[in-house]
């Protein structure tokens, strides 16, 4: 997605050779037009499928997730929450995720009553990295047995584990921009 | 918002008199239709303004801003933190809240880069109870000496002290919907 990319090389920061800082527009501020695009793109990657519901992840993921569902026909769209809210049903689907961003494990998960047997899931989330968040969803959708359709992403650190690890297990990962390397300063994509 | 009460009658669940769950379309589980009206709402209760940037708190508020930002020419939508994440910029706006849903306070904080002085914003968020929550990003909004046009909220807890204490301050706060109180199961809404 050339829009995508560009706006990484313009607005993405660096930080030595494996960290980059998109949060301009991606993930704190939010740039809603690209949103749109980056929903639109989504469409055409998965459009072929016959999906009912958008899986993602708080909180990045939820604008993405919410901006993309508009181009399949407004299918709800179930955000897996990171933290034991008091509020939060006890019959609930979750698994544990591991982040290196904030070095450290969490618990994700889904109450039971918002997927069920006959969904057919699409994740969306904003970085694949080593892939731990995909993964963490797609045991919950394996414990509701419902049916994971594929991976949306809007950018993958091609240079990290997750996408091989996730494509191996034939899950569909579609990344908007998979970057290759970053190598003093300098951005290269794969596609 | 006659649509959004019919939703809360219909959908939400009740939990003693205080407690009401509306996590089937507005908080774990997201209705995009809905949130489509929603955002078509708060632009006519703010559609008077010049408003520059929509400003939300992670998790559920994030869906909410970025849809409604739609009805705003896509302005940008800043996301407040809240939690210490390595990949943040140490150069922030941040603020203490103290949650009662989770029975703790957590910081709060938004990167300098994002609010300037010319910023007019409106702060969007799915509950007002205490307001402790709004308040919060308006110190950060009084931190960056921008300026804060008022608050469109969901629903509004009118039962508590929150939606009191905003408008003594003289902040423009429109709720789509007010519950006056929550009797036996019964909700019963101000406006």
């Amino acid at each position: 997605m050339n829009l995508l990319k560009q706006k990484i090389l313009k607005d993405g920061c660096v930080f030595g050779d494996d960290i980059i800082k998109v949060d301009s527009f991606l993930n704190h501020q939010i740039d809603v037009t690209l949103y749109n695009e980056i929903g639109k793109a989504f469409k055409e990657r998965f459009s072929q499928y016959d999906i009912t519901k958008i899986l993602t992840i708080e909180a990045s993921g939820i604008g993405l997730a919410a901006i993309t569902a508009q181009y399949f026909n407004n299918i709800p769209v179930v955000f897996a929450k990171k933290t034991e809210s008091l509020n939060l049903d006890s019959d609930i689907y979750s698994s544990e995720v591991f982040s290196f961003t904030k070095n450290k494990s969490y618990k994700i998960m889904v109450s039971k009553k918002y997927i069920n047997p006959n969904d057919k899931l699409l994740i969306i989330d904003d970085f694949l990295a080593n892939g731990k968040a995909i993964l963490g969803m797609k045991e919950i959708i394996d414990q509701a047995n419902a049916t994971l359709v594929g991976a949306g992403i809007v950018i993958e650190k091609g240079f990290q584990e997750g996408g091989s690890i996730l494509r191996s297990m034939g899950i569909q990962v579609e990344s908007l921009a998979s970057i290759k390397s970053i190598k003093d300063g300098i951005i290269t994509f794969n596609n």
